[in-house]
């Protein structure tokens, strides 16, 4: 049945499907899979050399240590880490090819990318404490890059790696360094989690997951970079009203599906879909070009240009199965392999683009920021073609579209403050925070996972914590899931938000000219800007002179699967924030490890973990954190 | 039996004493294992995201992909590509330590050490192309620091990595660019295998086996760099005469054992040792302080100093079952957390030195550069206190204690040809090759593998290998094992070498003064000097014009267990190099990746993998493989 596997209303239409064209989608993979390895769910299991595979007994009637003598904690720690590091290391390539690239324009120029938005290099330049004086924007946007590929290249240990450092509140920056945690080098802290991961290194599983929680917050340091300069680059996100779900694909038109992580790829893409958007009508598609995007990429295009979202990460080979999809087009990240099986028995033209990641089975046209524009003339032309391929008789687009205001940046969401408070226009928010009005800030994160209903417990949670009066943020799947569901309207603000959460919602946003409430859920963009959220509640923090764990402000993943949302929950820990897990986290084999996660780190950083299943629960306690962190604030309303 | 689980012969009086005080070995440890998972032995279990744990069933009745859609060849290859990351994050994070300290030298200088080998200094300043007119040793050493660095540093991916392009032949430099596998950064290459890696990203198992390849070629660069400055610091291993086997710990001094790998560590304690003799004959101990050492650490300081080596991987907590280990200082790798546990049931003080490599139980006293003389100290007076609290009731010392001909760096071995040529050094070795007398050279390297028996392997093959007429060489726990074995003798040169071979060992023994043979595996150091190897081959395919893997070289790591074994074991097989590996892969659920790595390669680099668990076997596959090499150069004796 649909309903136990998603919320999402097109899945009714499109599991179905699946069933009847015999093709499988991930939720009957995840069956095939029962019973799943519960010696992985408990993370008791190591494979980290060959003496291995090595077990520990849970029940403590076998094995207690690995053949080297490794116990649970230690085991579960080291495979943890490297979940961080493998996050960092996606987040962070993602960065370093935005910053590459920007040195690309910088240095010599690039014909298909400019500075798109000069008052943020002026504002990254400030951040970076860049002498702008008698420079062009291009040196300027060198130098920016210069100093952003440094926290790849510095090798000084006792100095901490400059965006993080730019960017977090300084009291913050104090309690890491500390705390012996401050990342100095992105690669480094990843190559680092490796060594000591290494059979017969770091067998203390406290200093190893102070080692991984450096690498999560290298992960931060490469995700803020990849947003800020993405942003020069390519435009800063402000305010835009969309459309989300598979109703966005056109039956007239050729559908090109963007889906992964990187603007690089989407951006030109965007741009040339434009440029050819008659070829596709003249090969006999009337509304010409459709883009839309999945996932990430999905949230980049969407805040950046109001592309529409077709789907969130565990639907995205069910896009296919609409009939409609022409061309599914993939950089990096959380692209399930199988899209090249369902695009087979499909007209769909599945297209890799990057170098290092690319699928078996699938159409590889190699993307370089040199031949960006011919690369993109290729795909598009190759979608063009896929579109003549079709058969209208397997053509199912679901009737499921909705409206989805998004764009949310901090300087979006400060423009409209900047309307109720053109002086001071972080003090709206700083006082209806300070009345109760907004009782405090919530982010939605990460991904979807099979282990749980598609969306469910984002829409679960969002509601108890909205007629609550939080404000809710939202990034990457989690903003996927709620632009889907019909949330970023102005509808539901008036349907969800709490009284005076709604008072507020309504006096920025018709200050602001939207002629009625904000979204009840901001979204903020793609994962890598949950570095939006940091800059929203450092600037928040720097304001009040508090640190980032003051603020009653939690974060929740409770759909997560990845490492990258690994690496991020960590982060999000180490700055302080009560960060909720919805899916139960492979730890729960080692004692240590659990306690260490959910109880010591709060002395260290004040952040914690919280693994919630049951959603209903997980937004209560998010919300008693919410009221702790209030009542040490003085704020008792 | 411990004559199951070992040839050493101190094993037979340490093993019964471990059963009778109720102390688990690794063995112990290994048998409560079984059965081990055979999903992970087949490498076809994936616990990459936390939708899973997913396994492929091999039989084909169940799954056949992951809950992704990854197939067993990517899932595979993705496990094996993390390792070979972790492995070369291993190596370089060692290699980047010395590099670290060594620009500390050159630029302010530093208490514990300094330039001790100036001729090497100037040797490794020339392969670097550095101009050295006019300036000092400590200006050259911070210079070649720099570009040391520079390898952790580099951004622009088309400039290959400065230690691998300068000091492999150009013709295999030629061929790696041309495979795209040249890393043009360490970090960075783990980094991007960490990325790829993630779910969702690199879904083609060939693709992601290149990946993972030039991250074992950062492996070597890492570990080239590492041997080569560790020699500028503590100078260039030549022959010296040692002892090994556990029998060289001394029931009446303070046994200090050191272990691990990173020389900055143990080079000062044997000088403190030296400095502190007295105090431990004040203490009571009438021999004064006995310093040994245990795997890597081991062969560093016994090829340099002559400190005998007291046992390789498997048994190393054993040694503290002799009772007379008064510490065991360990700094980085291939430290069983075990050796805390056996610690407690005696007086041995177990000693973790470095920042990220802690054991929980055991006493870390941290060790940095700046106050490494102080630590130092520290270190032995522990070591002094703990030898009066032996128990000298439970002393049972192995009497087992082979000599060991240990120090054959290039350059030793090239100084002990060349006095046969003083000339042309290495052409007495090229006409042994050409004509016959050697039939090709072998490398042994790697580890121990409870899998199989201790050392068994390593003394069955090379025995097959050197009646055929062979040159051995062996590095890290292979070298241990031979030294251990009595193989490192000239009593073994003319048991064990054919006769044509003992006729060119005798020559250039006799010719540099050893009134003898060489000894017939030659000791080449520890598992980063693997890269000594390499630099021999070079030499010889340099000199004859050739390409590495036209040499009639092999290698074989017949007992590996760790990563880094894995990620030498790749770099030697893309170096061109034939290569054994004597325990099961775990990779055998894939047959694509099977395929790619014992057949496809060998079109790419000439090199490829041969799995093959019976020793005589490996060895008849290695000499076949050395006889068709020898044929395609034209050489038919």
């Amino acid at each position: 049945m649909s309903q136990d596997k998603s919320i999402d209303k097109s899945m009714a239409t499109l599991i179905p499907i699946a069933e009847a064209e015999g093709i499988d989608t991930p939720w009957d993979r995840y069956e095939k899979m029962q019973p799943q390895c519960g010696f992985g769910e408990l993370g008791i299991c190591c494979r980290i050399c060959w003496k291995g595979p090595c077990r520990i007994d849970p029940f403590g009637n076998g094995p207690d240590r690995g053949i080297c003598g490794a116990t649970a904690d230690v085991i579960v720690a080291r495979n943890l880490i490297r979940m961080q590091a493998a996050g960092a290391a996606a987040h962070s390539e993602h960065g370093r090819h935005i910053a590459l690239a920007m040195k690309h324009v910088g240095d010599e120029g690039l014909e298909a990318y400019r500075i798109k938005d000069e008052a943020k290099l002026l504002k990254v330049a400030e951040t970076l404490d860049i002498d702008v004086e008698e420079k062009s924007s291009q040196e300027i946007a060198s130098e920016v890059a210069r100093i952003s590929l440094d926290d790849f290249r510095n090798q000084d240990h006792k100095k901490g790696c400059t965006w993080i450092t730019k960017t977090l509140p300084s009291e913050r920056i104090e309690r890491l360094k500390k705390a012996g945690v401050l990342p100095h080098n992105i690669d480094a802290a990843i190559a680092n989690i490796m060594a000591r991961t290494h059979v017969g290194c770091d067998s203390d599983h406290i200093n190893l997951l102070m080692g991984g929680i450096r690498g999560a917050l290298a992960d931060y340091n490469g995700m803020v970079l990849a947003t800020e300069l993405s942003d020069v680059l390519f435009g800063t996100p402000a305010p835009t009203i969309s459309k989300a779900n598979l109703g966005v694909l056109k039956e007239g038109a050729v559908n090109i599906a963007l889906h992964g992580h990187n603007p690089l790829l989407s951006e030109v893409i965007c741009d040339m879909a434009m440029l050819m958007n008659d070829s596709a009508i003249d090969a006999g598609a009337p509304e010409g070009i459709n883009v839309v995007g999945i996932c990430c990429t999905g949230n980049e295009v969407m805040m950046r240009h109001g592309i529409p979202l077709a789907t969130n990460y565990l639907s995205q080979e069910l896009a296919i199965l609409t009939g409609a999809v022409d061309s599914m087009v993939v950089d990096v990240q959380c692209i399930m392999p199988s899209i090249a099986t369902a695009g087979k028995c499909y007209h769909t033209e599945v297209i890799t683009t990057m170098p290092d990641n690319k699928i078996t089975g699938a159409r590889h046209v190699e993307f370089s920021e040199e031949d960006a524009l011919e690369r993109a003339r290729e795909i598009v032309t190759l979608s063009i073609e896929a579109f003549k391929k079709r058969d209208p008789k397997r053509i199912n687009i679901p009737k499921v579209k909705e409206t989805a205001i998004v764009g949310f940046s901090v300087e979006a969401i400060i423009g409209a403050l900047t309307h109720v408070n053109a002086k001071d226009p972080l003090k709206p928010l700083i006082d209806a925070i300070v009345s109760g009005e907004i009782k405090g800030v919530a982010l939605f994160a990460g991904c979807n996972n099979v282990k749980v209903k598609q969306d469910h417990a984002y829409r679960t949670m969002v509601k108890e914590l909205l007629k609550r009066d939080v404000l809710v943020l939202a990034t990457g799947c989690g903003a996927g899931a709620y632009a889907k569901d019909g949330m970023m309207t102005q509808n539901a603000a008036e349907e969800y938000a709490g009284k005076s959460l709604l008072g507020v919602l309504t006096a920025v946003g018709t200050a602001a000219g939207l002629g009625g409430p904000l979204p009840p859920v901001l979204h903020m963009g793609s994962c890598v800007d949950n570095s939006r959220a940091v800059q929203l509640a450092s600037a928040l923090a720097n304001a009040l002179d508090k640190d980032l764990s003051d603020l009653p402000v939690v974060a929740s993943a409770p759909e997560l699967m990845s490492e990258k949302a690994v690496a991020i929950g960590s982060w999000a820990v180490a700055l302080g924030l009560p960060t909720h897990v919805g899916v139960m986290p492979q730890i729960t084999g080692a004692p240590g490890v659990v306690k260490a996660l959910t109880e010591d780190v709060k002395d260290i950083f004040g952040g914690f973990f919280i693994p919630e299943t049951d959603p209903v629960k997980a937004a209560d306690k998010l919300y008693d954190e919410i009221l702790e962190r209030r009542k040490s604030l003085g704020l008792f309303t």
